[in-house]
């Protein structure tokens, strides 16, 4: 299914990096491995540049990291659609391994499946060198307006 | 329900802790943030030392550090039930994220939900404060025999 | 880890079968299949009565059966400890599956790990013949107060 | 994303539903309200034409008919790609819920994530008018050859 485009985005990929690295600087700590690529209606696109640190046993990349893109893509849905309120948390995560990844860059498609008033669920395909390494689902919760 | 006693362990926590360090430095980078604390038939306990590299936005222990920390609670029963072949995988893992947990321990209570001959599942509760943060159910493929 | 002692229910197991037979029917047809066993602080035993329907190819009781008994197993912790309103709906279920269960009594052992204003979030533990046969972890939404 | 057409599909959606009359007859009870509609390189569609007795509170389809499609479209997709051996078992199965679906024609859409000599992971969009009512991820073991 294609990604829900009656949706209308409210940040760019660049405006969210500026402000990832603001409100959330643990995450790449000086480095960028991990950013926004681009924003579109409905959904978005992440990347992990995995370098040695994001590596576990067998030189591939950890689950841990995978969760990270995962996770990131979510908050980068939540924040280019329904504005920068950097204080909206994931509520579940489903994720799924299908193959080894290397190091190197990891895409990540997401597709907003709900945006409601205080919830929004989301899907992420994960890819390198053009197949899937790995899927997720997941739901963040959206804090009222203040 | 309690887990399942039935089962019987082939390492100790200690024994664990020396192997990760071997095969996964990267867990812990010269540190001992994740570690092994015991290990009983059926389960084990983990903890993650949270510090100011585990936090989010909010001064709240990370999803991705309490990802890697149930992962690391099913890594822990597939070695300490399975035995020491470090290349056991992560099939699925899905988590829950209940509470917010502030920087200090997480205790991670895993039990061992089937041990089968290609498959272990598992699931982890997450306290910290005596509250149950975050909790989350993981398949590990185990490969065979070489 | 132990159910959430804290929590007090407000509604018993009698009440809840009784509540089920009015607000849906289709679950049960006339017959019993499924039913609340009992309702404690924070938690509740359901079970599901399996016979010829509920099985699949193999004769053991379908995957749609056990979805069904932890989703019952939510919705009665969601009644008896937040109160009779029919409209809460499942918004996440995840499901392991690990033995086959025969016909007969599968019991559903379920835990209230979040009981929040707006979401509550619980496991359940099915069993036949003293095994575990099926975990799954759900969420409910739980509408605001009318 | 879009299936993995590099996979070959070895049975049409006509001989699947006369297989499921065959060995699942509990499904369906002698109606067709679920079926396979189209099978292709990588993926499948299947339906479920929901009825009085698929809804539950509120008038929507139930959370256990919609968990049905969802293993259905599952189980089509194994049948479909790894050929006729019913004895496949679901080992886990991820479903959000996000809209209502009324009584009438709900469609899922299935991708084959991974199709492994021993697993095959999927995933399904499942639409009712247009929109996107609930999505899952689910796994299949799959039985060695006799």
């Amino acid at each position: 299914m294609p990604a829900n485009t009656a949706l209308t985005p409210v940040m760019t990929a660049g405006e969210i990096n500026d402000l990832l690295v603001t409100v959330y600087p643990q995450l790449n700590e000086g480095l960028r491995a991990y950013e926004a690529v681009s924003v579109f209606p409905g959904g978005c696109t992440v990347r992990l540049n995995a370098d040695q640190r994001h590596l576990r046993p067998g030189d591939t990349v950890s689950g841990p990291s995978l969760f990270t893109l995962a996770d990131i893509g979510g908050y980068v849905c939540v924040l280019s659609h329904a504005g920068p309120d950097a204080l909206s948390v994931t509520t579940n995560l489903n994720i799924n391994f299908m193959r080894k990844a290397p190091a190197g860059p990891v895409d990540g498609h997401c597709r907003i499946l709900k945006l409601g008033k205080s919830l929004m669920v989301f899907d992420i395909d994960m890819t390198a060198g053009g197949e899937t390494v790995a899927h997720a689902t997941g739901t963040y919760s959206i804090p009222p307006k203040r």
